[in-house]
């Protein structure tokens, strides 16, 4: 299969540097074709602004520059930087998206979330499919990468019980919903559990052995995982327009959770 | 007062661009003095790595780049680069800090994300205060910025339902809540309730006439609105070092809305 590995740390000999080098050996030893983004160290601009643009593109009728039409003309037009362009089709030839990164200020470095702000042209990611009253486009389970994995690598210096139900960073899965659900299946890609190493400043070498060997077998698990079961968005759990879901549905709960299926132990593929 | 305002939108007649110049004229015509980071207008640096720093701060003991070790040094030093220190002044110069930004994959633009990765260091928001079995350091309601209100103001192109307490991208409180408790209260700051515009596409005359109604409301009201209740760190609420919720604080209860404290009504300023 082919797998995507997106990484973004400063310092190569680092536990991120580590655990890149680690699956990526770990894939192609099982026969995997590999591509590697490491955002650092391609010096990736981080910044969506209109250099990325064609002057014919970047700006709208008014004269100004919109972010969604710039971006979604000049994928059209195939006059995207040869940078973005790279990165789709990066994304395009994969199987399963592999995101590496520490956790910074609880969300990704900079540098990654301008991987994102700028490879996830509208047309691309965003603004694809059918909007009207009966449709608001294809996303959240469809969308261009629809049938791909993906899954977060994710470093934290804090200890797990900080990121745990009560702790008081927030739990770990809320904290990376807006990640999980709003940037990797909102273009369509199901997404797998997390895997989250905490407490970064006391890894020594009995603890590396430990990590590498649970990550290992996510990855020797990655096709047979069961995603997590975020309801899709044209499925008819949702109204639409109005994007609430429908009374039955999860009845009286809110937030983040309310948007994963209850699914039954029957339904979960043993480890 | 001192207010200072941080920014980020490529395009500055844009809406947010719109709403920049009327939180200016708004604030000074109060007699209040502003200070402005426009971070597309400054082309600001978003990605944090070894360049920032000299070489005998950026490496550590064993000649490894680790962003903490080389800023904590830096600021010792007196040795970050200007960009930096030039934020972390305007901070320190502020009583009250609006961060203006559209939602973007839903979290900052990048290039605001990297203002805090990069003006954010060790020492400075982070790592400040006694780290010990009994103490986890000056964060969460203590730190270098205590006494200082912040309030984020938000654009997005989706509806409100969207973002409601039942609606497909998540309640937009939970959404904000990683940059508000996480990069905002966990430096010292009081965080004021949100002002969020949705349907920025559909903003003609009139919305944007009470747009400017509303959030006008809200600067002119910036010293007395009631501050969002989260729960100091080291005020007893918080088991330490695991940094857990006491078992009799908000009793069963999970997730974000767990570190928030009960208000009663007698306690809410009238607006």
């Amino acid at each position: 299969m082919n797998i995507f590995l997106l990484t973004a740390h400063p310092e190569p000999r680092s536990l991120n540097g580590s655990l890149s080098r680690f699956i990526i050996d770990r894939l192609q030893a099982q026969g995997h074709d590999v591509q590697v983004s490491d955002l650092y160290a391609m010096k990736w601009k981080a910044s969506l602004d209109r250099d990325d643009f064609q002057p014919d593109d970047a700006l709208d009728a008014e004269g100004l520059f919109n972010a969604s039409t710039a971006s979604g003309r000049a994928l059209q037009h195939g006059t995207q930087p040869g940078d973005i362009a790279a990165e789709q089709a990066k994304l395009q030839w994969a199987d399963a998206v592999i995101v590496l990164f520490p956790l910074w200020w609880y969300s990704m470095p900079a540098v990654m979330k301008g991987w994102f702000d700028r490879v996830y042209a509208y047309g691309f990611a965003y603004g694809v499919g059918e909007h009207s009253d009966h449709r608001w486009g294809e996303r959240f389970g469809e969308g261009l990468l629809a049938g791909k994995r993906a899954m977060l690598v994710v470093t934290t210096g804090g200890w797990a019980s900080h990121y745990g139900p009560r702790g008081v960073n927030g739990p770990i899965d809320d904290l990376l919903f807006p990640m999980h659900h709003g940037m990797l299946y909102y273009p369509g890609m199901s997404v797998l559990p997390p895997y989250v190493v905490h407490r970064t400043g006391k890894v020594d070498a009995q603890k590396y052995a430990q990590i590498e060997n649970e990550l290992g077998q996510r990855l020797d698990t990655l096709w047979t995982t069961q995603p997590i079961a975020y309801r899709p968005q044209n499925g008819g759990d949702y109204e639409i327009p109005s994007l609430v879901l429908r009374d039955h549905i999860a009845p009286g709960q809110i937030g983040f959770s309310a948007h994963v299926s209850k699914v039954t132990e029957t339904d979960i593929a043993k480890p």
